[in-house]
């Protein structure tokens, strides 16, 4: 492309943004100017857009409130964030697996206690991990299990299949899975139906060395079958990054359970977030200027 | 295949390995019956064999003793569990560097502290890791980082371009790497060249973000520059699974700094050690019944 792309970046100018946005052939313009803008707010204070707007990059995974608020047209595109979220969670999830598996808790808790964490080390290379919600997240952590040498069993709505999944099974049959895994990440939407989808009997039909991974949302573990089932050995351990109730208070047992690791729902964490979201806003902005397709294009009308 | 291929398991039948033996079409029989033996021990026992013997398993990845001791012959196929090991020291290596990046050390010390906690996570997503050593723990690290979504500089002895390596840099040029890569791994062998190559130096040059990760042996890495930068944050930190000395005594403050991650030496376990590595000589055995290539073949000669 010979010409730079006037962007605007609002409601204010983010450093980080900035510079990829300039990186990756934009210019950096008001509103007025602009024929992309990347929104960095909510929804409360969404500007009028002006007709030589054609894209929309909102900063957000979940968009439900500009889908509401009829802010969402189709009159240019708009992409939103889940993506990049996706990406980032999934990270978080093969994280807490591994570091169950590799001892690292124990490691740092106990420090050079070779003859004790030695035995209890296990490789995820070899494993078969049950992946509960095959969404965006679920998606994402399918080829970073797979490089680690492990199969992937998805759980889904439909059970149509999953790419990477060695099998797929529908949500209503999910029960049969919990045999076949080695471990389980469970990371589908929190509803009436996915409510303590992780409950005694699940735990009780998962192999004693299976480690249960949490990214979704704490009401989607049964937390008193849980600890039960961690303190008699019947799993290996538990890794959440969501806890039921959330924030746990800090008397309550799952902080203080040596077999579970709890991380304070920063998966996706909220701080420096256009740090590390600026390569992606600039990944976008290469392809709108060649004309290729956008990533997390969000259409009127569109659910999450 | 129609028939069983005899297999002896010696020189005590292992339940793990000789399960996976037959899953993959062998059949158990003593050393004089056998078409293949899977040998568990060391070499200073190490039998006669049979002419009948095609094919010699051997369970460590370090045969320097088998070589020395004019064991491994040309008569038939040798392997070792070479690959099965760096598999396995590469899981590690990444567990450490996703637990650094995602705070988990902080989150089992400090409790549910996100105010604390939410800033300071990182992604290995979008970052550059570099890693210093390309053998077949480096090798087998590339993949699992790639589909984490980073992108890898490897650095060897040759400059030889390494698969999945955006870039590979002769150790001879080391110096010039730590300021291109956001973290660097440690997979080198320890050698007279190696020592200390992450020195004050490459600590100073490295991001104020990167973490250190060493899988290697402790004596690559200058221990008191790497806890000076540590403390006063040239680097974000650094986790690794061997030190120098090893081990370390309780009163080092390697094991006490809290930027730091220490695992015992663990990363290829020793405990347990037949039930993950039966799949491995599963798959070799399918691979022998098949006529293909043996995985981690040794030759009269080798030099690991």
């Amino acid at each position: 492309m010979s010409t730079d792309t006037p962007v605007a970046i609002a409601p204010e100018v983010d450093e980080h943004i900035a510079a990829a946005v300039t990186a990756a052939g934009g210019r950096l313009v008001d509103l007025d100017d602009a024929e992309v803008l990347v929104w960095l707010g909510g929804n409360d204070d969404f500007p009028t857009l002006p007709d030589a707007v054609r894209w929309v990059a909102l900063r957000l995974a979940g968009i439900e409130a500009f889908i509401d608020a009829g802010i969402i047209d189709d009159r240019r595109q708009w992409t939103n964030a889940s993506g990049f979220y996706a990406e980032n969670v999934a990270e978080h999830a093969l994280a807490l697996l591994l570091a169950g598996l590799r001892r690292i808790p124990v490691a740092v808790r106990d420090g050079w206690d070779k003859g004790a964490i030695d035995p209890a080390v296990r490789s995820v290379h070899g494993s078969t991990v049950g992946i509960v919600g095959a969404g965006g997240i679920g998606r994402s952590l399918i080829p970073r299990l797979r490089a680690c040498g492990a199969q992937v069993i998805a759980v889904n709505h439909s059970g149509r299949p999953v790419d990477g999944a060695e099998r797929t099974v529908p949500a209503d049959r999910v029960a049969e899975v919990w045999s076949q895994v080695d471990h389980v990440v469970i990371a589908a939407p929190s509803t009436a139906q996915t409510r303590h989808i992780v409950d005694a009997d699940a735990l009780a039909a998962l192999p004693s060395h299976a480690w249960v991974v949490n990214v979704a949302r704490g009401t989607l573990v049964d937390q008193a079958a849980l600890l039960d089932a961690v303190r008699s050995g019947a799993i290996a351990g538990a890794a959440l990054d969501v806890t039921d109730p959330e924030p746990p208070t800090p008397d309550d047992p799952i902080l203080h359970e040596p077999g579970i690791i709890v991380t304070p729902h920063v998966a996706n964490p909220s701080s420096g977030l256009t740090r590390t979201l600026a390569p992606w806003i600039a990944e976008n902005l290469r392809r709108f200027r060649a004309g290729d397709e956008l990533l997390s294009t969000v259409r009127p009308g569109s659910r999450w």
